[in-house]
C-alpha cells in the first residue's frame, strides 16, 4: 500500500495545522480540522463513517473544492470498510451508493465527483482481487489523491508565482489557500511560491461573508506563514483597486466549464467586475479536477443554496427583522469574458479558450 | 416660534419608531432612536448637550446623511443654550466653536456641515435681536430643517417614484430610508410613494457591512411598511443582478461633488459596476443639500475610515486571527459616468452633467 504522504513535515514552516490526515492504516480514521472553529480553537474533528464526512462536507467542517473531494475519497474508504467481507457485487454496489451519497453532500465542486470516480475506479479496475484487496486499493487511491494534491498545488504556485507583483498588493476573496486543499493551496500557493522566491507583497483578504473564510481562515493562514494581510469587508474591494492598491486579483474556483466561465465563492463576480473596470488583471487558479468539459458553459453550472440563517445570524445575533427572507446563494459565476488567465499545474492558460483548455487535459500532466 | 413639526403623525401608517424628534421647547432634548439597538430593541436615546449629539452621530446612534444634518442643527441648539445669556459676541463665538466641533463628528456626509451653516446664518441674521431671540431664531431654523427635510424626501420620492418597476425587483444598499432622514427617506422614499400609488414591487437589500444597515434597518423598516423585502450579502448582489431580478438599483447618497461624482456607503461602487455591466440603471436619491459644488469631483471627497473593530468583530465574536490589520472605509466614490440619474426633490437629473447639477441651484425650490 502507498505510504500515508500527508503524515510528511513538508507543511511544519507554514506553522499550519493539517486540513486533513489519515491516521492507522486499514483501521484508520480521517482527523479533519474543524474550519468552522478558526481561527481562535485548532480542533480536529474525527470521522471514522462515511455519515461523519458527509455532515463535515455539509457543515464546513472541511471545505475548499480540493479538499473536499480528498476528504469524500476517504470518506469512501470509511462507508465501504464495513462491507469488506460482502460479496464482491455487493461490495460493488455499496460502493456506488455511498458515493451518490457523498456526492450529494454539496453539489457546485466539481472535484467532489471527480475524487470519488477515481476512488471508484481503483474499486472496478482490480477485477480478479479479493473485496479485501479491493478496498485496499481504494484507500491506496485515496491517499494517492491526497499525495496528487499536495504536488499539484504546489505546481500550481509554480506555474503562477511570477504574477505576484513585487512591491504590490494582490486581492484575494474567501480561501483559496493550504486549509482549502491538503497543503498549500491553489490562489495562495502563488503567494507561498512567491514568498519562497524571495518576492515582498502584501494580500488584501475579502472577508467573504456570509461565513467569512477570508477574515477566519486566508488571513490567519497568511500571516501564520509570514505574509503581510489585510482584511476588508467585501463591499470596499471595489474602492481599494480605484485606490491603485491593488495589481492582481486571484481567487480559486468550484468548476470550470468548458468554455472557462468559473464557479467560485459568491463575490468573485463583483470581484471580477471591479478588476475589469480598473484594468487590473484577474486571476483563477485551480487543478484540473476543477474542470468540467461536460458542461458547454457557466449557465449549466449548479448553485447551491444554503441556510437564510447563515446570514440572518451567522454570528450569534439575529440581524434581521423577523419575517424578511434571506437570500444565500453559497457561489456565483464569473464569464469567461471577465478572467484574465487560468493558472493550473501544467500551464497558464492566458487567454482561456475552450481549445486550451481542451488542450490540458489532452497532454501528459 | 415654528410649530414643532415632526410631533405630528405623518409617519404612523410605517408603524415606524421616529429618527428623532425634539420635545418640550426651549428647555427641550432631542430623542434619537439608537439605530445600533435595532432591529431588536426600540429605544431612544436622549440628548441635551452638543457632546451627547457629537456622540450619538459618531457611534451611528444616528446616521444617514440627511438625519445626522437634522440632529447637528439641534445639536448646536442645545450647545449654545447655556450661552443664552452672555454678550452677543461671546454667543456667536460660541456658536462658531461648537459648529465646528459637531461638524468634526463625521467628515463625509455634506449635509451635516449644510444644516449647522443653515442654523449659523439664523443666528447672524437678527442684527437687532437679543441673544435669546437669536437662539429662538436657531432652534426655529432646526425645527424648519426637520420639516424641510420631511417634505423635501416625500418630494424625492414623488419625482422618482416612476422609475420603481411594477412587479419588478430594486436592489438598494444600506440604508437610505425613514431612519437616514426626519421621514420617507431618500432612495426608500421612491418605493414608499410607489406603495402608495398601488405599485408592487420587491426589494433586494445589501445587508451592508460592516454595520450590516441594510439587514438592520432597511429590512427592518421596509417590512414595517409591508414592502417585501429580502435580505443577501453585499457579495451576492452582482450574481442576483446576473439571474434577472433586478430591474432597479437605487442608493443614497453622502456628497456629490459638482461633475456628479457620488460619495456613499461603502459597497456602491461596486454595485455600480455591477448593475452597469448587467445594463441595469442605477440611480442616487438626494436632496440638494447633499451637493457640494465647491468640489470639482469625487477625487476632492473625504472619506471617513472607521475603527478596524467594526470589520474584526462587528458581531461580538473576534473573527479575524490576532496581529492582521482590517481596513474599514465607510464610504465609496461612484463616478458619474456609472450613474443613470439622480432623483432630487426638484427634479431628475438624466443623465448627470456638471451643467444640469448647477441648474437645480439656479432656479427656485
Amino acid at each position: 500500500m502507498t505510504p500515508n504522504p500527508i503524515q510528511d513535515e513538508s507543511r511544519k514552516s507554514y506553522e499550519l495545522p493539517r486540513t486533513l490526515a489519515w491516521s492507522g492504516g486499514v483501521d484508520g480514521t480521517l482527523a479533519l480540522l474543524d474550519q468552522t472553529l478558526l481561527p481562535h480553537r485548532v480542533k480536529n474533528r474525527v470521522c471514522s463513517t462515511a455519515e461523519d464526512v458527509w455532515n463535515a462536507i455539509r457543515e464546513l467542517c472541511v471545505r475548499g473544492a480540493p479538499a473536499i473531494g480528498v476528504a469524500a475519497a476517504y470518506g469512501l474508504c470509511l462507508g465501504t470498510r464495513p462491507f469488506r467481507r460482502q460479496s464482491r457485487d455487493d461490495f460493488l454496489a455499496k460502493t456506488r451508493e455511498i458515493c451518490a451519497y457523498l456526492e450529494s453532500s454539496r453539489p457546485t465542486a466539481v472535484n467532489l465527483a471527480w475524487a470519488l470516480g477515481r476512488v471508484s475506479k481503483a474499486a472496478q479496475s482490480h477485477p480478479s482481487a479479493s473485496v479485501g484487496e479491493i478496498w485496499d486499493a481504494m484507500l491506496a487511491e485515496a491517499h494517492e489523491l491526497a499525495r496528487e494534491d499536495m504536488e499539484t498545488c504546489r505546481r500550481i504556485g509554480e506555474v503562477g508565482a511570477h504574477l505576484i507583483p513585487e512591491d504590490g498588493g494582490v486581492l484575494t476573496h474567501c480561501n483559496a489557500g493550504a486549509l482549502a486543499t491538503v497543503a498549500y493551496g491553489t490562489a495562495l500557493s502563488l503567494m507561498y511560491i512567491a514568498r519562497e522566491q524571495g518576492r515582498k507583497f502584501r494580500v488584501y483578504a475579502d472577508e467573504t461573508r456570509p461565513l467569512l473564510q477570508g477574515a477566519r481562515l486566508t488571513a490567519f493562514e497568511l500571516s501564520a506563514a509570514g505574509i503581510d494581510v489585510t482584511v476588508l469587508c467585501d463591499g470596499a474591494a471595489a474602492s481599494l483597486m480605484s485606490s491603485g492598491k491593488v495589481q492582481l486579483v486571484v481567487v480559486g474556483a468550484d468548476r470550470i466549464a468548458s468554455n472557462g466561465d468559473t464557479a467560485n465563492k459568491i463575490g468573485t463576480l463583483g470581484l471580477a467586475l471591479s478588476a475589469k473596470y480598473h484594468d487590473i488583471p484577474f486571476y483563477v487558479a485551480a487543478p484540473r479536477s476543477t474542470f468540467d468539459l461536460s458542461l458547454p458553459d457557466g449557465g449549466a453550472i449548479p448553485i447551491e443554496e444554503r441556510p437564510e440563517a447563515e446570514v440572518r445570524g451567522g454570528f450569534g445575533v439575529d440581524v434581521v427583522a423577523p419575517g424578511v427572507r434571506c437570500f444565500n446563494p453559497a457561489f456565483d459565476v464569473t464569464p469567461v469574458e471577465l478572467i484574465t488567465g487560468i493558472v493550473t499545474e501544467v500551464v497558464l492558460l492566458e487567454p482561456v479558450t475552450a481549445k486550451n483548455i481542451k488542450q490540458i487535459f489532452e497532454r501528459g500532466a
